[in-house]
């Protein structure tokens, strides 16, 4: 695209020269940078329909405020796009979410005008606020600013922080960005609250006084401080939540007019203390499709920016998405077992659960951006005889860890986990990667950890969990496609603890947890056709309890076993394997690939699957290394076949 | 004590009994409760204060609903001694607490009255929404009751519930038990809103207005629907927190009019969708000096119930608690380092910051029950440059878990994080134990899990946590006392990821983590005196990094190695030393002591250790069965001495 097209951008390299510009020219700045995202994102996705949103609050905020110096934080960092443009990173912006290119979310490492790092919501004002304290305590007068979500404000956390805030009597603004969704629809007492007090005539009323008298006074401050606070303690004071929690409230005000979101932004400069003001806006502002579908176009992947034509990424006839699996069979065996229900903390879509609360609404409950309450909810409704499949992302489980383990496992109550997004997720990155939940709930009493290798494993998976003998039982399988398009298979249990033995084989044992069997089985091929090398595989399909047969069995065959998980090698498949080994004193060395002892950045999944060195390149890299050089001139030419490995065949081959 | 003293709870076995009591008897049944609570527990010491608060509330609460048809759910469960007296558990009351005797909190596998087990706070109101849409779905008529106090309610997942139930139209009642009070005085916006509303005039003069009439009227539901709710709803529910979240608000009442109480329950029994009563209790009602000195009473220990002495437990001249010696070492290294600031989430008494808070007050931080907000909060002072000292009883920090990987850890900032309470706590049971830190906290990157053998070892640690080079580093320390009074010594910086060879030895090698060492050194001792047996011992410091030259000393020395931790033993140093064995191709046989993979029950923490058998004896003998009878036999008589073990002497000795 000609530079020419954005010159007021061009500009505008740093919020410096963003605050040179004339005042008017605001809303020009506002329309550039729209088109600029629609421009960017139609061709390297990314989130879209949030940062369209804030165009006009982010352009006020770094018009008004002397960022770096004044802090702001954002929070989940879905709407941090234009806030990256225009703070210098106009330029790398190809790279979003690209391998070694700048990440989707804030990043302190990745900016100075990146206070505060975030991907996960609510944690906006809690940061905020310690970027406050500490500011008090240094003696500086800088300004912190939180952007919360109307969606993200439902977040236990978010009131923690509120109620925090409420006491210390520090110079915090909140700025509540009130669209009415998270990635699906917002939901909740709170958000009806909202758009009841957003619809209220009162409100309105005193709210356009209030904008009326300011523009005609000079002394902002002092007006301020007698006239309009009289007015808002007397008729609002009482009647507002945030008020009830010393949050001086103002709003609601009209988030897509950059001059009147200034002028409040400067007015409140003035006003000492916590503060929250209210802003509407509309998610996807400014390209038509993503208005009218927000939660489609929240992260819409690649589409034709005049027709609004999504490059459509899934032909038919390909193996389905995971979670796609997830959502269908839970309807089948809903329909089957009238004491399951489904809970999802504000993810229906990115979960599937849509289908099950589309044809079953009182059976399926999407209870808001909050999973410590989805997981305690669950283990209520199972406290009363449910069973509840309640289904979290695994990086987003982290926030209910306590309620899985206090309120589900301690109890021993069956409740069905089912871990979305676990392991390596790509373009998200390291907020999202759902790295850590084997080690975080292997070490839980009475927890089944399950995963899948495939579609039909999941299905069988989760039949196996809502049998009536069955407990606390978690299910993590990852974003993305499974490997077969033939997995509407009738179910089948599993027995819990087995694993499955994928192919015997004669010279190394791998052992595998859930999808990344498929890159063994593609490896093992390779191994077998390059070299000769025959690999023992296991499909282990729990990492607790562990198959400690199958364990058994490799340690009195080989010397040396490899196991191979998308989680972290700390505490993993990896870890349960080397522990049954020496607790029984078998000498088997023991090479784990999974996720390294370390934050891995975004990419494609491949990508970093590449990198950690479990994908089937990898594997069949590390199976060469183990057997040694010397083994495969040794084995060049033979090539044993056992009867087992002629049994398996994946569905997708 | 005489049968004879408690005629009406003799005659109260259950609530069914209680319920045909004259309801002019409740004061007196009351009167005895109360009596009975002081006597137990003036002899078997519990938590006091909350459950004589709740008294008079709990006999209503029993007297109008028909449990355990209908559901009890206590928040955090420190105030339900009442409730088990009333609910077949008097006669068991004297073991409370005990090993193998009832459980000091609410716990289902115990008692069908118990509907909902806990021990965490501000899990009641989800729990119980649960119960009530299971209900609803499973078309029962069944009341649902959480009770939550005004501390339980400043934690996350009670808002998360609130926001939930006030878009489920079901019939649950909250009743906010507001004493003021969480362990410590609450604190937070919410703490001042309800003080401000409990006095103001307009709440105060409706109320009467309403049970006024409502004693006038024959009709209460009649009136009810038409009146009282008119007159609520335009005076009141514009202007109250809890109607805000749909929830219809009642109160403030006084909780100790039994009389009152259970009139009001009776007509809410009658008003259909999710409501919440507003009770003011005094914790320690009744008992004048638990009334005066709140936090000390919370759980005062024995004490003489004539004299309100306590049995002095601390002598001069003994060794510290754990907890004493990090409020003390705070300050000394706060003076010396003015980024320094302390938090903690409502437990100022419990982890000994109080020291700091009085002596520094603008650094310390009581920020409420809000453990992931005391997280995040401490990573944006940590953004911000400063270096928290965030102290949260480790099976608290689970809830705060998200916030520990996504806010700090992912971001590398320095934050130093001080697990109070790890390991196996005593009395407060399953609930309590703080068996998961090192699990869940060693998998994620960039953390230092560090755990002291001695209160020496707790001051060096946190000595070497604040200095510049370190990021995000966590230290964990038990419940109660270290071993030796002399602990202020000068600060050492200790090397991070180095063991310390306690004692060098020729049979056997033990590596501990944390205070358990003692137990390796008693062990050690008593080995060597009876058998010959030589140990070597290191106290491993660090399970991350973990010492792998000293692994990799002891596996060249030694086939069997015996790991020894107060910690579950899935996922903590033994597995750290497993994996580190199995990964560079040791043949080492490795025994792991700690906390078993299943919940661990209550009793004193030296009956636990000892059933888990981790304490001296236990390792003695796993010692023993190690080397075996043989090598026994063949030693008795032979008593090697390493220089090593000269120079080691433990302060207490």
């Amino acid at each position: 695209m000609p530079q020419d097209k954005y010159p007021l951008l061009e500009a505008v390299e740093f919020p410096s020269n963003l605050k040179r510009l004339d005042k008017h020219l605001l809303p020009e700045v506002c329309r550039e940078l729209r088109d600029f995202i629609i421009d960017e994102v139609s061709e390297n996705p990314g989130h879209f329909g949030a940062s369209l949103g804030v165009v006009e609050l982010t352009v006020a905020l770094h018009y008004v405020y002397s960022t770096p110096y004044d802090k702001l934080v954002w929070d989940v960092g879905h709407q941090a796009y234009a806030h990256k443009i225009l703070t210098g990173r106009r330029k790398l912006f190809a790279n979003n979410r690209r391998y070694h290119g700048i990440s989707g979310f804030p990043k302190i490492a990745e900016s100075e005008y990146d206070a505060f790092g975030t991907g996960h919501s609510s944690t906006s004002i809690s940061a905020a606020l310690g970027l406050v304290v500490a500011a008090k305590m240094q003696g500086e007068q800088r300004h912190v600013v939180a952007i919360i979500g109307d969606g993200s404000m439902t977040g236990g956390l978010a009131f923690e922080g509120l109620n925090n805030a409420g006491i210390e009597k520090s110079n915090l603004l909140v700025i509540l960005n009130d669209n009415n969704m998270a990635i699906d629809p917002s939901v909740g007492a709170l958000n009806e609250y909202l758009t009841k007090i957003t619809t209220s005539q009162v409100y309105n009323r005193v709210k356009n006084e209030v904008w009326n008298r300011t523009e005609r006074l000079k002394s902002i401050r002092l007006f301020l401080q007698k006239t309009i606070i009289a007015i808002k303690s007397s008729i609002l004071r009482q009647s507002n939540l945030f008020e009830s929690l010393n949050f001086r409230y103002f709003g609601p005000i009209d988030g897509h007019d950059v001059a009147k979101l200034v002028g409040t932004l400067e007015m409140l400069k003035n006003i000492p203390g916590p503060k929250l003001l209210h802003v509407i806006t509309v998610k996807g502002k400014g390209y038509k499709p993503a208005e009218e579908n927000q939660t489609l176009w929240h992260s819409p992947g690649a589409f034709d920016r005049d027709t609004g034509e999504r490059a459509c990424t899934r032909a038919s006839g390909q193996p389905p998405l995971y979670q796609h699996v997830f959502g269908e069979t839970i309807v089948e065996l809903a329909e089957k077992n009238d004491k399951i229900v489904g809970i999802t903390p504000a993810m229906p879509t990115g979960s599937s659960l849509n289908i099950m609360m589309e044809k079953m609404p009182d059976r399926a409950f999407d209870v808001g951006i909050a999973e410590q309450h989805a997981v305690t909810f669950s283990a209520g409704l199972s406290a009363a005889g449910k069973i509840p499949f309640c289904n979290i992302y695994s990086s987003f489980m982290q926030r209910g860890y306590d309620s899985v383990i206090h309120d589900v496992a301690l109890q021993n109550l069956h409740v069905v986990f089912c871990l979305d997004r676990s392991g390596l997720v790509g373009e998200d990155g390291a907020t999202h990667h759902g790295a850590y939940d084997v080690a975080y709930l292997r070490c839980i009493p009475n927890m089944v950890v399950a995963a899948p290798m495939d579609e039909v494993e999941l299905r069988n998976m989760m039949y196996t969990a809502q049998l009536p003998q069955q407990r606390t039982f978690s299910i993590r399988y990852p974003r993305g496609s499974g490997v077969t398009e033939h997995w509407r298979k009738p179910f089948e249990e599993i027995p819990v603890g087995k694993a499955r033995l994928v192919r015997s084989g004669a010279h190394i044992a791998v052992l595998s947890l859930g999808h990344v069997g498929n890159f063994v089985a593609q490896a093992a091929d390779r191994l077998a056709e390059e070299a000769g090398i025959s690999v023992m595989h296991y499909d282990m399909r729990f990492a607790k309890p562990v198959d400690e047969e199958a364990l058994r069995e490799v340690a009195t065959l080989f010397d040396h076993v490899i196991t191979v998980e998308d989680a972290a090698i700390v505490g993993g498949i990896g870890s349960a394997a080397a522990e049954f080994f020496t607790e029984n004193g078998y000498s088997v060395k023991v090479t784990r690939l999974g996720i390294p002892d370390r934050f891995v950045e975004h990419g494609t999944i491949a990508q970093l699957q590449a990198e950690c060195g479990f994908d089937a390149e990898g594997i069949y890299r590390t199976v060469k290394e183990a057997l040694g050089e010397k083994l495969f001139t040794h084995l060049r030419g033979w090539r044993p076949r056992s009867p087992l490995e002629e049994q398996y065949q994946l569905e997708d081959k």
